[in-house]
């Protein structure tokens, strides 16, 4: 098969393969919860097992998210039982539910089930057989994880362009080969620049509560060589206040029409800094993040256990232990300190309304304002 | 003796008392590094182990360090074999020179090592006696530690009247009685407003590395039944963003005569980002944190052991164990982002260059920039 001939291709170019499908229907996946203290892989046969690595963060990352949530269905479909295909589109809507529930944030997430979810579809009013129908949507999940790695690697090309030989580039959260199917979004675009012979330096920000910078940002710099410096997340302005960074790259959980950036508690404070230094903010991500359906602030935020904040990693509790906390796994960035938005089909730029639309292929956005 | 009364008589007013002078020549702390987890004791006749403790950051606060610099010299002058007055002061400059080596930017560390040594001098030029100098010297350490809680009591009184009834504040690091000789600077303020009868609810953020916030400022506000929800250094732009924090205050490290002020790393985002949601942030701190020969940006920075960062408390390792890490242990917030400062002698407010000298009783800054 021509797609799977693809996939080992790109796969053979990553040095790290975070999720993968195999062909006697199991989904294997790296569990980054314990990365870097143990490198384990596990793996099902079974959606809800991979629902529950996405909402306990085995799995992380928006394009990842998306990427196993179609793996997911494609899991439902393999093993599914259903004697027609009305049975299967219903096993299916069924796996769709419970992996919806999972994580609220990430926009991926939805498209990719929404994506697969369509195909199913299309495969059952074009055909009565059950296995043409698990064979489209095995197929489209597939699609799904290749074209990740390849909006990736082009995001690579694309944004490694805004880079300069001998910058110092602060990233925020993981946006690498583990936040996606592979090579990485704000990450990748770093990789690539360093693949070009561009001399780079990464600050990476450890990302409390679950220290996705210090846990998997330096884990994977340091694997590959590229030159890291970590700092705790309250060092940001002074690294920037003493001109330590010369430009800043993150990814996003979710994008609107307009170019509010929801991604990784945090965000929002560094691109404040930023814009009081002078430091151009990039946000880099697929189309998939891309939410066509909303405008403006209200983005639904999740708001996860407080024990994540009470605790490091589960490994120590580090305060008073019924104290109340707060514990909200994104923010959201406006346009207005956004410099630009690097997709596979190209850079978004000042005004979103404008460019973001057209990047998607719609009509301009109208302006109007949504909840 | 009319001190020791007084200080009797201001400690029964302390819910803890984290540093004391034992007359048989003790000085004993809480080691508030084991807070949450222990309350232990320490207590010592060696001025090294003293150092040692304000080094390893067993006593930590730029208040509690000065006066533990003061004790420090009461024990070399309590345990000092000089046979002679002039033998005394070298004891005590030997010290004074092991207690300057410990942290590089409280200033209240070397006011106080100061004005106890000048206390030695004049003590010096008016007997001959060792037994008038070593009461001199220990009777001046006491007097420091009298007029920091003094100083704190009254930092409260003036600072609660910018506060209203039902507030929501946000403060950083640990600035309480764990800081001080007791009751606390930015903490003693909102102490006071709750005395006062005023509903405050407190947003405190955990501090990375050493999590100040989340151990020590959690501790005490539970302890006495303030309300008090804890958030990661990184969520500071998201409660601002949705308008959960009417005030900021904060406590210093060192302040230069022009306003520029040194406090826990962190504190610079949590002023560009006040600044940006038109939130007060105010500064608490005693006359002796002021610096009246720095004027501008240039504090000196301590930089301590990479293995804070790399580690959780030293409990857990949190990343790759040979990454390069920055460990600034502050940051500088310039004049223009603080509001007000508060302190036992008033409140300065812009322009510092004048208000600051005026409350110290100088003539009016000159303007001229130091280094």
């Amino acid at each position: 098969m021509e797609l799977d001939k693809k996939l080992e291709k790109l796969a053979s170019r990553l040095r790290i393969r975070p999720i993968e499908w195999l062909d006697d229907g199991r989904v294997r996946w790296l569990d980054v919860r314990l990365i870097p203290w143990e490198e384990v892989y596990r793996e099902t046969r079974d959606y809800r097992r991979l629902a529950k690595a996405i909402r306990d963060m085995e799995i992380r990352g928006a394009p990842a998210i998306g990427v196993a949530a179609a793996l997911g269905l494609a899991l439902a479909a393999f093993h599914s039982k259903a004697s027609n295909v009305g049975e299967l589109l219903k096993d299916l809507e069924e796996a769709a539910n419970v992996l919806r529930e999972t994580r609220p944030t990430a926009y991926n997430l939805f498209w990719a089930i929404d994506r697969v979810l369509e195909r199913a579809r299309r495969a059952a009013s074009e055909s009565s057989s059950v296995d043409d129908v698990r064979n489209a949507v095995i197929e489209e999940a597939k699609r799904i994880m290749l074209e990740d790695i390849e909006a990736n690697i082009r995001m690579g090309e694309i944004g490694a362009k805004l880079i300069q030989d001998g910058d110092t580039i602060l990233t925020h959260c993981n946006t690498g080969a583990l936040a996606t199917a592979g090579y990485g979004t704000a990450l990748g675009v770093i990789r690539a620049a360093v693949e070009e012979g561009k001399r780079i330096r990464v600050i990476a920000t450890e990302t409390r509560p679950l220290l996705q910078g210090a846990r998997l940002t330096v884990w994977e710099l340091v694997k590959e060589g590229i030159d890291v410096t970590l700092i705790t997340d309250n060092m940001v302005g002074y690294v920037m206040s003493k001109g330590l960074v010369d430009k800043v790259f993150v990814g996003a959980d979710r994008i609107t029409l307009d170019g509010y950036v929801a991604n990784k508690i945090g965000t929002y404070t560094i691109a404040v800094l930023a814009n009081r230094h002078g430091v151009p903010f990039y946000v880099v991500a697929p189309t998939s993040t891309i939410d066509p359906r909303l405008r403006g602030p209200s983005i639904p935020i999740e708001e996860r256990d407080p024990d994540e904040v009470r605790t490091v990693v589960g490994k120590v509790v580090i305060t008073v232990p019924e104290v109340r906390v707060l514990n909200p796994a994104f923010d959201v960035t406006p346009p207005e300190l956004v410099t630009a938005i690097i997709t596979e089909r190209g850079i978004a730029t000042k005004p979103y309304e404008k460019s973001i639309p057209r990047i998607l292929g719609l009509k301009e956005d109208d302006g109007e304002k949504g909840g």
